[in-house]
């Protein structure tokens, strides 16, 4: 068993935007970008956050990204935009780029932007959590690197592509929807191949494309299978939804698709470029451009509480409502901190001896 | 083996919109809605094509659909409307709704519908196969009778709830998605139902939520499981998108959303209602609202190129692009004719005896 260490998580917010802000980035964009770190800590999506912090910095000393992007729209209609990121942090220009949505939605009923020369933007679910307090229905994807191989495919041709959206409720909370469209994280490779277990079939294969239930080989040139897993089971949906994802982030941008996305680690280089950068996409609706927003927020109560009512699978729970989760891990992480395991909690320590900047 | 009979596409369009009209729709109306029935057959989803004729008919002719609906406009703003369909045929509201999309998009950059008061539509395909057309990437949803369980649940809550998009290429075919959010089709149980044969584990669960493998158990109370099909799998993630479809059909358009979404067939009422009829949901973007349509378009050639060349995992034919086996289908069916399984052949040539209308 892991033995996991607890930080405060405005103990996290402050050490990272510090951080982030003596690595070049202007300090009202340090803090948004830890801001969004720290959503993904909160949130329980423990891959996206302070994991990550070292890899950002690394990425701003080494000038591989821009501290000081200046975003540029290159093509606009009513409704739509194109954002140039200016190679700019993902975690600084996806929030200005989801405000240009939301603005537009605002203004005439929904608004869409794709952007391209970005990094990494965190977690998808922000965004769409930023549209909820504006009382939008919000969108987010983005295009990562390769990671998952498409069905009856050899090799990693696409990233895990997440898609988010979310609904607000009137006294229920909100449905936050936030998946990957791979079958699982790559993170849960990481963790059996930790424990020296093996993993199921259908979430791997090698590198020559067969099934594989050894963690070891997806580190040895294997990838991540689409969800649905095989072709019995809708494998071909979940490789389908993964490059949807993919051409509403990075085609219709202008960024690297497929097995171009650049790797957030550099050390892996893709094989060649065919745009700039990685791409998002963003969405947002106004709910009252198609019926009162009370009216629709009293259905989604229901909704849920229909959902939340139905009978249980036998030895389960019974069915939760997307963001259910994550929204009680926030509750018990906000109160009792942010446990990090040992590797990371060692890795920020290590960040704390190095610069100085106390973690605490 | 079932022995086919293949009928010409042209035949079974003529003979299903005259079956059509003299079941009340006007003649144009009925020309729509037969060309919509073929094209599921034509691409060989042949659940969703004249197999169902009677179904459509009997709605009509017992008055529980509307022959001659007004669309209504109920809400709207630059970008987006809903539309009370009228309880009208989803085979032509459904056409209908998505010019209106279609056309904000020309205007202003995008387009959104919900549409309320309908009933089911074909396939999602169609629409986004108009909106290529036009040089429109489109979206289509829609929601349906209950056939499918939420992960950890018991009982039917959500319908198979399509979801499709497509994007066109220069001189590679379209990448043309349209999947259903379950983990398999009704269909393929009722396949192995009819053979005598098992169904593999993650298809359904049976009327007390266990995992099954028999296909009588979902005609007995069960129900399909979501893309995904465990916990373990991904099945919270097909269960998601189930829900984002439904929410975005039916609770957005004040339809009837999740178990309260009525019947094809009116024999298995639901337990109630919140809303008018099924909900559809269709959404069209212009592509040069983000970049030269030019440019988009080489880069999806050399994307579906690039997946095309991806190598074969072992005993598969490598990598397919969405949209490819209906196009094929679509091809051979064109040429060769429509073949239908012998249950759906007797009941068209009992219709034709029924009504003195020829199939030939």
């Amino acid at each position: 068993m892991l033995e996991l260490k607890t930080y405060p998580a405005h103990v996290l917010r402050a050490f990272s935007a510090r951080l982030l802000a003596e690595a070049g980035l202007p300090p009202g964009d340090a803090d948004l970008a830890a801001d969004v770190l720290l959503a993904a800590d909160l949130r329980g999506i423990d891959s996206h956050g302070v994991a990550r912090l070292r890899g950002y910095l690394d990425a701003l000393r080494s000038g591989r990204v821009n501290p000081n992007p200046e975003l540029r729209v290159v093509r606009e209609t009513l409704t739509t935009a194109t954002v140039d990121a200016d190679n700019g942090l993902g975690l600084v220009v996806g929030p200005r780029a989801n405000e240009i949505a939301m603005a537009k939605a605002v203004d005439t009923g929904s608004g869409w932007v794709a952007v391209r020369n970005s990094n990494h933007f965190g977690i998808a679910g922000y965004y769409v959590l930023q549209a909820l307090e504006r009382d939008l229905i919000g969108w987010a994807m983005t295009n990562s690197s390769a990671l998952v191989t498409p069905l009856f495919g050899v090799g990693r041709m696409l990233g895990t592509n997440p898609l988010a959206i979310a609904f607000p409720g009137l006294d229920e909370p909100p449905i936050v929807i936030d998946l990957a469209t791979s079958a699982v994280a790559f993170g849960k490779i990481e963790i059996a191949r930790r424990r020296g277990l093996p993993i199921p079939e259908g979430w791997a294969v090698d590198a020559g494309g067969q099934p594989t239930t050894e963690p070891q080989a997806v580190y040895d040139g294997g990838a991540l299978l689409p969800v649905g897993s095989t072709r019995e089971l809708g494998g071909h949906k979940g490789y389908a939804l993964a490059m949807m994802v993919d051409v509403l982030s990075s085609v219709l941008s202008g960024a690297n698709w497929g097995p171009f996305a650049p790797a957030f680690a550099i050390e892996q280089s893709p094989p060649g470029s065919v745009g700039a950068g990685i791409g998002h996409f963003f969405g947002a609706l106004r709910i009252d451009g198609f019926i009162d927003p009370e009216e629709f927020k009293r259905q989604v109560d229901h909704l849920v509480r229909t959902f939340r009512a139905t009978p249980a699978a036998p030895g389960t729970g019974g069915p939760l409502v997307p963001g259910d989760p994550e929204r009680e891990a926030e509750a018990v992480r906000n109160r009792e901190g942010i446990p990090l395991i040992p590797p990371v909690a060692a890795d920020l320590e290590a960040l704390a001896a190095e610069t100085g900047v106390p973690l605490a």
